[in-house]
């Protein structure tokens, strides 16, 4: 179906008349043929956003002459615009540490070609998945860290990033809480599952938390990381019902499921593009 | 938010280059602010959809232009296209029989101001609910049905529905089947509520059907009516978790609340003129 | 089905060998046909709950002698026992402010007959909902309470529960907080909806902060209330996807469903006395 | 929790009176400390059904002598009994084709511990998921499959399975279909995953029947497999919304997440023995 490459174009900017039509009408003046589009407008903070997505084979501009052309509409209506081509494989690095469920999911979506990245690196700070990394022929690099050498370690850690051309990385239940600086480098470009359905339950041991308050439904959501823990823009969430006869143990074994998918939904929906982020929250395109 | 009138066009036409530009061009030219616009492309039949919402205050075309001015466009396009304005109140009919849980629903959402439309007449083929149409004001006609007399009395119920200058007829549980003479008149205007998860459990007794099988979920469906019965273009489903502890009578108890929700969904999704049908599908707009 | 009346014993006791063997023994012993037991072992807090039903018919117990026969049991086993019929209707007031959505509901299911509970009064602080409780033919009680007047006023309440012998108040959407001395007289018999998945956003206007946290899933939560407002035991929770697309005027539209369902749910579990309170937490059985 | 080893009886039988009672009593009285029970009664088939799971650390009889006394009791009540124990691991054989996503999913549980059982082999009629095989150090058996030599063929697995002594057959979207021979030879030990909601759209190409009737919510099914393709007892759903946005493709993709936890879930229950099958149905405990 898509086996053409396309682009991508994501714009955010204020809402006002003409936007769309500006849009469809640079596209057709350059014979490009539309796949997709989609807009939102939240009439509450005035604010207009859009992901279109156009064939690129027939298209009048090449590729290295599009956002410069369009620069001239994007100005004139103060947009910030994204523009990517689908056949581009961003470079991904899954951080892990113990757990191994997320990775496992991970890693099998990419193995059967669902998963439209290149994984070069795995990075944890315990020892314990290197093998699962060799199984698929992964470098693994451990990167241990103390209270004491946390700085040093990012700073390797960012190094190794560079080294590897990363895009994005995504923590499939890391439990090391990256530094503001360390994020920074990655503005909405870390992924991270939280095991609760936030805003309820952050921080550690959310199922033990659900389990005290006596909830009957459980969540996990994946959101960008920011500086502030759990607090970053939701990408995605999945809940699902329990009842008293839930232990602790239970919650903990059925939410694996629960974090697996919501975080590969996640990663997904970032690699389609599909995701804009505006005052905390998300767009994301269908 | 929406207290000013808007106008909503719903178009479908042959796939094809510049469409989303042409509309969005027409109402730029004549100062039309769009609220809301979404589009939908069916790659496999080749086929585009649309629906946008503007604004008529500050609109530069009187309402009764609108159709004119804009056929040109259709024309060149090949589209079918719907014009409405979000305050025309449509005039709806229910349909009962003995089972009140739907209408019950629909009259309160009615009676609370949730439902965009007015409802001068229940009709039914049993006496048992006049006593609530009653309590909501609402004319009650008995329009018995035996095998000997249907011709005549859908004839009647026809009579009735131009008497009363009805739009949307909602068979809310109405256990008699209309002929396909009857359908003629009010294609895509007239809504069902199934109590099974379509295509499963076509026909009566659905949730015994369902226990029979041993299903872990059951569901309900609302969809237009068309001359096959259960065959109908769907609209809105919804379904719930049952286990081997859930008898037919439980199952039917806790069905009510699916069925009430997806019709009151259907019908407000209809309403709202964002359900377009095709090749017996819908496109419901978000 | 089970048109025959039964008798229901609702146990919670230190988890111990032989519980369910003494407690089968003794229906056995007597003749006890047993419809539905279920019983619940929480490991962790060394607590074992159970619910059995048995047919009244052929039992060789009057009613009036089942409580101290049992007692003897209980003692030993150090239980907690409450008895109920399934004939008995119990006597629900309904409270509510100028919501609608789920008295309406609630009336509908008894009016309908699937609500086994007598209604003889409805409270509000506001006299707009007068004129629902006079379609149903329900008494309608305006006490509108100030800062000023609460304590005199819910005294007054009080009065009023006890002239009409209530044993369950329901808070349908109630913008009133009750005190603890009110509260205290209703233990476990007051149940309230809560129009935010708990413990997510408590307090007032959950789907604004929803909304504004840009959360994927929204929910509302029944439980029975305490002194801590939002706090208590939780009986029943529901939940719904919503996107970037739904303003808060739309979170409230589509939440609505929620509450009634979740509300309504709880009630019906309440009534079939399938509801056991320990440690804030509920036990619901099946 | 349950590090120490229980043992599990799972029970069905005509439904009386004293059921209960006489199988605690006996648990009792050679001191068994019950973890868990179950019980349910079809009053429409008048069956019952219980599964009772107690501590073998301090129960007075040995292994090998429980079903031998336990069978006064099932033969006065016409019971049919099975008995299992926590710490036996049954072995599982895995049969796929060419689809890769419900094997490694398989085979990731097993890896990390989440499945308890041994997987000495995966069968497959096609050579391509050898590698994934080799990557978890399991054997690989290449049974391809003609018409011709179906029997044959199926005689020699039958043999395979034989001498890995397997006690249960996974089919993961294995393409092939079990002659009624050799399903006889494991009745309710054999898993199928159907990738539709079941009874809807048996048969091949569920998701694009699916998208052709347009409806909005597709499903997974996961069932023992018996002579009626599609028709066996029912162990675990699990569904999905979808939209008119979602195509052929997107329905496959989605609903690979839906076959991965549908068929998991089913195996995780049949290897906890809470599985029992009477009348093609399925009672499945907590």
């Amino acid at each position: 179906m898509k086996n053409e490459a396309s682009a991508i174009l994501l714009i955010s900017c204020p809402d006002q008349q003409g936007i769309v039509c500006a849009v469809t009408d640079f596209l057709m003046r350059h014979n490009g043929n539309i796949i997709d589009l989609e807009q939102h407008t939240d009439t509450e903070e005035g604010a207009f956003f859009m992901r279109v997505e156009w064939e690129l084979d027939g298209f009048a501009l090449p590729r290295d002459q599009i956002s410069e052309k369009f620069g001239l509409i994007a100005d004139r209506h103060q947009m910030k615009a994204e523009l990517h081509f689908s056949d581009y494989r961003p470079r991904m690095a899954i951080f892990v540490s113990k757990f191994s469920h997320c990775i496992h999911d991970l890693l099998a979506r990419w193995h059967t070609g669902e998963c439209n990245a290149d994984i070069p690196v795995i990075v944890s700070n315990h020892p314990d998945l290197e093998s699962l990394a060799k199984m698929y022929g992964i470098d693994f690099r451990l990167i241990e860290i103390t209270k004491e050498d946390k700085a040093a370690q990012e700073e390797k850690t960012l190094e190794l990033m560079r080294e590897y051309s990363i895009d994005l990385i995504v923590l499939a239940r890391y439990m090391q809480i990256l530094s503001n600086d360390f994020c920074a480098n990655f503005p909405n470009r870390i992924i991270n599952i939280h095991h609760s359905f936030l805003p309820a339950f952050v921080g550690a041991k959310p199922y033990h938390s659900a389990h005290q308050r006596g909830v009957k439904i459980v969540g996990a959501t994946s959101h960008y990381v920011t500086s502030d823990l759990d607090e970053g823009p939701i990408i995605e969430q999945e809940v699902m019902r329990v009842t008293h006869k839930d232990s602790v143990e239970n919650l903990i074994r059925k939410g694996r499921d629960l974090e697996k998918v919501v975080l590969s939904r996640a990663v997904w929906a970032h690699l389609q593009n599909k995701v804009l982020v505006y005052k905390n929250r998300t767009v994301v395109f269908n």
